[in-house]
């Protein structure tokens, strides 16, 4: 837990953020995996760790906006809980190790709406992204609980969760530390004729030896080209590249993520060197470029364009690559967004609203294929952290569907296209802290040089 | 998957079990971790799995008992889905697999719920566990689910997957086999000075390596008194026990359950080598007796009686041991239930109900503090499966909590207790089968006896 005057400070700003009325920030539940009393690890909900840092299931902070009161509803633990639990700080102990004055029991949420709605406060709260929130809101809020979703709140938290303070970026740089460690395991453990699945553990117990978790469904398989692929039971081959997609959660809930693609039999052949560079490059590029005051959406269109300048150097792209590039040609290759912010959330505050996160009035969502999925596209400030993670990929069912619908015949080369369908896909990405002047890499830096894997495989 | 018969026969006998009506037997969709698109390990719902066995999310499987039809809802991937996720098979492909020769879109059950309605059919569900199961009934319902809870279909499926056949016993014992690597890998790295978690994370990997998962959170702690305690944080201090409680779950879905307790400094010393002896007696008393005919409960009995005796013989406990047990006394040091049964949940069913699972017309569950939490106490039969884990704990909170009370002066001698409030606690568990004539211990043999669990932390 930080200081807890860094929590009072949270609360504090909050409350120059929103005029009027109460805050529901509700603290998530122990998540049921096969039936009630087996569960899931416990993950705390990001806004009730932000603003009252207790890393425990069953409790509600509330934020009274017009009396500038912060309240803690828990329960205390009872004999039963202490025998099959172990001995817990009371509520009123962990109320005050964030400097919450007021604490009541749990149930005592209705009488706190009841009251606010008879004294026709407006009542706050964030989208509920599990059913048993969802349940929890109908039945305290009396109501369809659409109805209480505060794009104020949410404009107001997003304000302050995406700049960093230096705790939190000394905390990410701990989650980042881990994160080199899973990736440079997996690369060491990488060889023809390894199951994926045992690279995948390994990667999986680094964060929990550490103390804390994945902060997100380890990806890791020589089928690249599929760009969310959980599936770990391939044997890698010699002639495939492994990517793997993973990243730590600390105890606190501060994540890394970081990809890195190399090559199963340790050495880079020359097409893989080819389309590496090209990644590798326009991962560069971003890095150079990125810094207050320039758009994400104009970083992504940058490392577009090294894509398709490069893809054009090895005959797969042709005709311009800036106009290619407009009309979105490359997302047959590219077809994700270059990267999203980071901290509480892998995809930081995704759940608040991803438009909320990465849009804002001066830039809105494209609806083109490939430039839709970009999840940050808004004006950098310093403080942000954020991914940088372009790729490459031939993708077989993206490829033969293009090419029947003849989808940018000047400027895709399909022919030439269809030599690389057994490729696979390629993406590097990297956390970065943008800076006053510029950005930074952040953390102990995991190899992605060609040379240094190849020596890092080779030990 | 087993073979299509399987899950054929499973319907077939279902369908005579109920009489008339339709059950829906809900597949888990992904749960969330901390936003919407961050999920937890997708875990399968246990029910679907026995009579449907697709193990992806977003299934629902009908059986219809009037009409004798069984039906699979789902919907097939879109290019996004495969760029996203793969190529993946058909829902008429995935049903085919299973036998069933009816299909539909996921949506598809707001017509049949209304179909049956209007026919007066009965609709039967189970209990949901998940929030977002609840707000899917209750929408598709449209009424309060716990109208359609029926006991009818509960008693049917646990009468069905309480016998275990010849391919789950196999698959079962595929998740031991992984079980014992887990307690072996935890005995030769449990030394004086590692912290918890670095133990706990390769224990948690063996089964991620596997192809599987855990079966339940690991407990792995030198506080063994704490009976479910995750914290995985104490550096193991030369002294205490380490107790392990562990098991995997294969990608099948089917459990492994085991606990084992060892000397952090390698050697039993007096007193550890004293208590653990009277749990391994009675882990051992159980096996001798078990078999198709002898109630749970009196297997129970049977090791609190082994364990009254043996505190009596150190002095910890006094007076009549029939007596004692009767009373409860000796739940103070063993204030949990013997066991439980194991197959698709490592607590196989519980989500239906402990009470249909455990205990029948003839076995009412006791409300005695200890005895009450007893999971299983019924009369077993050939095929069941279950845990044998007596256990002796030493919890400071409850010792001083009776003391203070003056309970059971009779039969607990407090001043000699007192000495061992920094023992700690010990259990030993192994997963039985009820064989036509007694019950063997199931799998590959993890080591249990001293001289044996000495002899592999030397190694």
């Amino acid at each position: 837990m930080f200081p807890k005057e860094v929590y009072i400070n949270r609360r504090n700003r909050l409350k120059e953020l929103v005029n009027s009325g109460v805050a529901i920030i509700l603290g998530n539940e122990n998540a049921a995996y096969n039936y009630p009393a087996n569960e899931y690890h416990f993950r705390q909900d990001s806004n009730f760790l932000y603003f009252f840092a207790i890393n425990k299931p069953h409790f509600i902070g509330v934020i009274d906006f017009d009396e500038g009161k912060d309240i803690i509803l828990g329960d205390d633990f009872e004999i039963d809980d202490i025998i099959w639990m172990g001995p817990q700080p009371s509520v009123s102990e962990l109320a005050k190790e964030v400097g919450v004055e007021y604490i009541g029991k749990y149930t005592d949420i209705y009488k706190i709406v009841d009251d606010a709605k008879a004294k026709g406060k407006k009542i706050h709260i964030v989208p509920p992204y599990r059913g048993e929130h969802i349940n929890f809101y109908n039945d305290v809020l009396k109501d369809d609980y659409k109805k209480y979703i505060s794009e104020e709140l949410i404009k107001a938290i997003v304000e302050l969760r995406s700049v960093k303070d230096e705790y939190e970026i000394k905390e990410i740089e701990k989650a980042i530390e881990v994160g080199y460690e899973m990736h440079v395991t997996a690369m060491r453990m990488c060889k023809p004729g390894i199951v994926e699945q045992k690279i995948a553990a390994s990667v999986e117990a680094i964060p929990i030896a550490n103390g804390g978790r994945i902060s997100f469904p380890v990806i890791l398989t020589q089928n690249g080209e599929t760009l969310h692929n959980h599936y770990h039971g391939n044997i890698l081959q010699s002639g495939k590249m492994m990517l793997t997609d993973a990243g730590a959660e600390t105890a606190m809930g501060y994540a890394s993520d970081f990809t890195r693609t190399v090559p199963v039999s340790g050495k880079f052949d020359q097409r893989q060197r080819d389309v590496y560079t090209i990644v590798l490059n326009a991962n560069k590029k971003v890095i150079e470029l990125s810094r207050p005051g320039v758009k994400y959406l104009d970083m992504h269109l940058e490392a577009a364009r090294v894509i398709a300048s490069g893809l054009n150097d090895l005959g797969l792209m042709k005709g311009d690559i800036d106009e290619a590039v407009a009309v979105g040609a490359h997302a047959l290759f590219f077809p994700h967004g270059l990267g999203h912010m980071m901290g509480l959330d892998v995809h930081d505050m995704e759940g608040l609203g991803e438009d909320y996160v990465g849009y804002d009035e001066n830039v809105k969502r494209s609806d083109q294929f490939g430039l839709a999925y970009l999840r940050l596209a808004r004006e950098l400030k310093p403080g942000f952290v954020l991914t940088d993670e372009p790729g490459i990929y031939f993708i077989p069912a993206l490829i033969d569907m293009w090419r029947k619908e003849g989808k940018f015949m000047d400027f895709i080369n399909y022919d030439e296209v269809e030599k690389y369908k057994d490729f696979g896909g390629i993406r590097i990405e990297d956390d970065l802290l943008i800076t006053e002047n510029g950005c930074e890499v952040m953390g102990k830096k995991i190899p992605k040089e060609i040379d240094d894997i190849e020596q890092i495989m080779k030990a």
